[in-house]
């Protein structure tokens, strides 16, 4: 980095400012990584110089565009020079683009003997012109998505810091939906795990890679789904991937019957597959039947729908689904991915919720359940769960077929002993305490009821996914930048490909860890972003006809899921035996003792216990 | 479980038979996980029950055959009684029946109202019935999978603890080359990244899952292999998958050249893309260019080699084939998931190691580097740097449009902080280090050299890799159980489809932390199963005319990459600066520092810091 030009800036410069010129020139002639001098990785932490630097690197942006950095800088020179007027913009904007000019620097230009770099032989094809292109149409279509910088500290949830570790905003669109990724027992396993195990499986489950605590994870899943077995996957996109492509290419003449909702891994498992598909209105019955009526009893059918769909918080009616397949020799294929953990006495989703009280007791005098209905349910260990990961729960059979054919599976390194642990310890708690599912509901349909009494429009669903409909991309965008730089408020704004055009959206997941405060402020500062923006309300969308469920009589709002009697909001005294809903305490001992036996005794106690005959 | 059956048997078994009945009948009555008695889950973790309980569930094995089974009960007999004979085995069998009986019972059978169970009505797709089919295939061909269970032990590397946890074995086939999964810089970074950034990341990388700690490793990632930007996966295969895929099918034209050996996820990728393909003879150039040369200039080619093959040892032409890119307008995929870590100054594989001078100076000085050519390199953070997780690096507008197109990137959670961190200090402890691989190169010569010297057939090759050829699937298979089981050294059987049919073999990867001992117990081991199951010498296959490149004299044994001088063998001294090569002390501080910032600072800390103006 050219220190020269930096030290003519730096007086000007809040970051650097307070730095001697020997520390600046000491700063830029030592090196960490042997590639960039530590000014100029110091440079990058700087809200100015760092985006500005990646910008320059054609890194893709990690802030949203240079109108939040002028903000940002903007907000940062009010608070600093408490003046209003931001002094050293300009100056620290020239000493950014110097800062940047000599980082670029060390960074090589492949001198590529490639076609990629050749642009002198007309004839080759121009590879980096095309990416460019690519890029150009989504920059076109506002579809071109900028990473927001989040950073969410265990110890602060739900608080994350942004590229600056003392800038906190309050994250209200994580899938960790219960803080699980927080949880001291979660962590700890991992931890033990680590110690005892250390950081990678080092094969695939066939090659070094299959330990006792992943057969421990799929015992764990199996037992969760009342199923007879279960399988583990690098995440659920690969296990809805490797599951659909194995299943309808195998399954001779197979149609595949998928919700036209369904999640882009459902697609593309079924795309893979090569089978014949059908694709059914979103939750709609009658054009599932109509579709399964045209296809002859022997055929083998695989109805592919979710429980919960993630981006307007509907439910599938799985129920209604199981009798059609019943009723037409098809196969059922369920995504709980957004329900696991949320719903049913033990967490295993919205199949299980359904019949809760028979869920609740002794499982052996469970009968007839539409869990036990559903034939193949797929969910994730990285939302509810909140570590990271994906699996399938069926008959052993269907397993073991999965397991013996699916390259996705087959052929890669398998998920590290503590993440699988980890993994076990979240659903073993989850399975024995239901205070956070319920506190999580509770806080959705609080936000629900405060947002409604402020106008602001909520799509109406009976889950707990939060949509607040902008139904337009730039505002939806406009509106998450503007709370997450004036409000302190995080929430990713959906645009198209992700939901319809015109029903660009706010997507809120309140977790049990958002405080009645931080929701006020969180209404509050929608409200006043809605005014700002300009943004149609509730009362608007009624006016015009209504759009994506809002404002449309016609659509009734369904009950929620989990009912008052199921949250203790009616304060009756229920009599049936309720076997799982411990209080936190037993549930922190039953998770900690489940993986117990294998983190902390040593193999040498083993011997020792067995030797004395303790055990 | 049926008490009155176990305890009918106990006094014959060593496992159960210390408890009283009435510490038996507590197991049986309480349960941990609402699901399973205690004594259940106790007897899952019993050599003989175990086993028997799983092949009753219809779970998958986790132990490899009846067969194996008997033969550790065996050998359990001998070490416990010290009779030589098994005096219990009858009455421990007879007692894992009972017991297996009796915990398939409160495993629910669906009583499914779809088609998966029904077989009354005739009419119906037997779904079930083709699960068997298919699984029946895999045992009629010997291709079904049978999974080891082994636990590797951080503290003990390379040793790993079988399903007992008291019966350890050596772990000679793991993928973490270089013992980064136990490393305590790596462990220690991510126990410090679970207590400050929690377990999971809680989103898409999209939607709240993206974290200073992912670009930070992305920036590591790009500058280790001195490309513009690079981008994260689950998986190497979810990268080489998405990747072929997204760049196959947007390429308006392309034809994807593939080598024939190349992993099943550059293969999936190729299929998914749609692109047309031409599949060229393994590493032979002169296939290679025939094949180019029939398609016209201006269309977009894609040739995708790996630089390691894994179950050969073979090395790609890199070098050359870049030179064909470049002269048929092509651009090169190198999937270097075998060799990062392991090759070059700095570890960035084996198109870096071809410089290896070059790279090892400052970087701004390198020109025209083999590594510098290469338009996009794959590699994993599971293998060589111990954790999990895949990558891609290559030019900043390709990574770009990969980020903004591959479903397989977009719409999955992003790795978990902790994984992110460890592997970049990984990265960056063997960026410092090289002793670690130099060592492991070391154990690989010697290893091949001691199995020549006892006429053990070793498939030539240039890499760390050291294939042992066995010639037939079922030999192979016992070959590795008679190691498990007899010799306590752990490798798994490489049969078809991994291999070709006649080419099986077992897979050995010594480690830097094989001892002399281990290795001169592990040929002995060898030599005695060779002895045993007749299984032919290299002598042998010499005089048969050699298979799958042993006793071929036409198949030169290439040189090892690693030269004597590069491994410090020839006491030479280096005149050109060296800037990469560390001791082991300083690449533990400069690992540490990596991530220090971030990790170990507070946000109150960072503001009292930047208010008081000391930085």
């Amino acid at each position: 980095m050219n220190l020269r030009n930096l030290t003519k800036y730096r007086k000007a410069c809040p970051f650097l400012g307070n730095n001697t010129t020997k520390q600046l020139s000491t700063l830029s002639r030592t090196t960490s990584n042997g590639f960039t001098s530590n000014l100029t990785t110091k440079a990058q932490s700087c809200p100015i110089m760092g985006p500005a630097m990646q910008q320059q690197k054609k890194h893709y942006a990690s802030v949203a565009s240079k109108k939040d950095v002028d903000a940002i800088h903007a907000k940062e020179g009010v608070k600093k020079s408490s003046g209003g007027v931001c002094p050293h913009a300009a100056a620290g904007i020239a000493a950014a683009k110097a800062a940047a000019a000599a980082a670029n620097a060390p960074i090589p230009q492949s001198s590529s003997s490639s076609a990629a770099a050749s642009t002198s032989n007309s004839s080759l094809f121009n590879y980096q012109e095309f990416y460019a292109q690519q890029l150009q149409k989504k920059h076109d279509d506002a579809s071109y998505r900028y990473f927001n910088n989040i950073n969410r500290l265990a110890q602060k949830f739900p608080v994350a810091h942004t590229s600056r570790p003392d800038e906190e905003v309050t994250v209200w669109c994580s899938n960790d939906y219960l803080g699980m990724g927080k949880n001291e027992i979660v962590i700890d396993t991992m931890k033990k795990t680590l110690d005892k195990y250390g950081a990678g499986a080092g094969g695939t489950r066939n090659i070094a890679g299959n330990g006792q605590l992943h057969l421990s994870l799929e015992a764990e899943l199996a037992s969760l789904h009342r199923k007879e077995a279960a399988l583990v996957f690098s995440s659920c996109y690969v296990a809805n991937d490797a599951t659909l492509s194995t299943l309808g290419s195998k399954l001779p003449g197979c149609v595949i019957f998928s919700d036209s909702q369904n999640h882009a891994s459902m697609i593309q498992g079924i795309r893979h597959s090569g089978a014949a598909k059908e694709i059914w209105k979103h939750n709609d019955l009658n054009d599932l039947e109509a579709r399964l009526r045209k296809y002859p009893k022997e055929t083998p059918k695989i109805i592919a729908f979710e429980s919960v769909y993630s981006m307007c918080g509907s439910v599938g009616p799985i129920r209604e689904i199981c009798q059609l397949a019943q009723k037409y020799g098809a196969i059922t294929f369920n995504d709980e991915v957004h329900a696991v953990g949320m719903y049913g006495p033990t967490g295993a989703g919205v199949a299980e919720h359904l019949d809760f009280q028979q869920h609740s007791k002794t499982p052996d005098t469970v009968s007839g359940s539409v869990m036990d209905q559903v034939d193949i349910i797929t969910g994730t260990l990285g939302k509810a769960y909140g570590v990271v990961g994906g699996y399938i729960a069926g008959s052993a059979d269907f397993i073991d077929m999965v397991r013996s054919y699916a390259p996705g599976f087959i052929f890669t390194t398998s998920i590290p002993p503590a993440i699988a642990a980890g993994a076990q310890a979240s659903i073993a708690y989850q399975k024995a305490y239901r205070g956070d599912r319920i506190k999580q509901q509770i806080n959705s349909r609080a936000l629900k009821n405060k947002l409604r009494e402020v106008d602001i429009p909520v799509v109406p669903g009976p889950s707990h996914i939060v949509p607040v409909l902008v139904g337009d991309a730039a505002l939806a965008k406009q509106a998450s930048d503007s709370l997450l730089v004036d409000h302190g408020v995080y929430m990713q704004a959906l645009n198209f490909p992700t939901v319809a055009v015109g029903e660009e959206r706010l997507r809120i997941t309140p977790t049990p860890g958002h405080s009645a405060e931080a929701m006020q402020h969180l209404v509050a500062s929608l409200d006043e972003v809605w005014k700002k923006l300009d943004i149609p309300r509730e009362s608007d969308w009624i006016k015009k006809g209504g759009r994506a469920g809002v404002g449309q009589p016609e659509l009734v709002d369904a009950d929620p899921l989990w009912t008052d009697s199921q949250l203790g909001l009616l304060g009756e005294n229920h009599h049936l035996p309720d076997i799982f809903n411990h209080d936190i305490e037993q549930a922190k001992q039953i998770a900690t003792e489940r993986l117990q036996d294998l983190l902390e005794s040593s193999a040498d106690e083993d011997i020792v216990r067995i030797i004395n005959g303790s055990e």
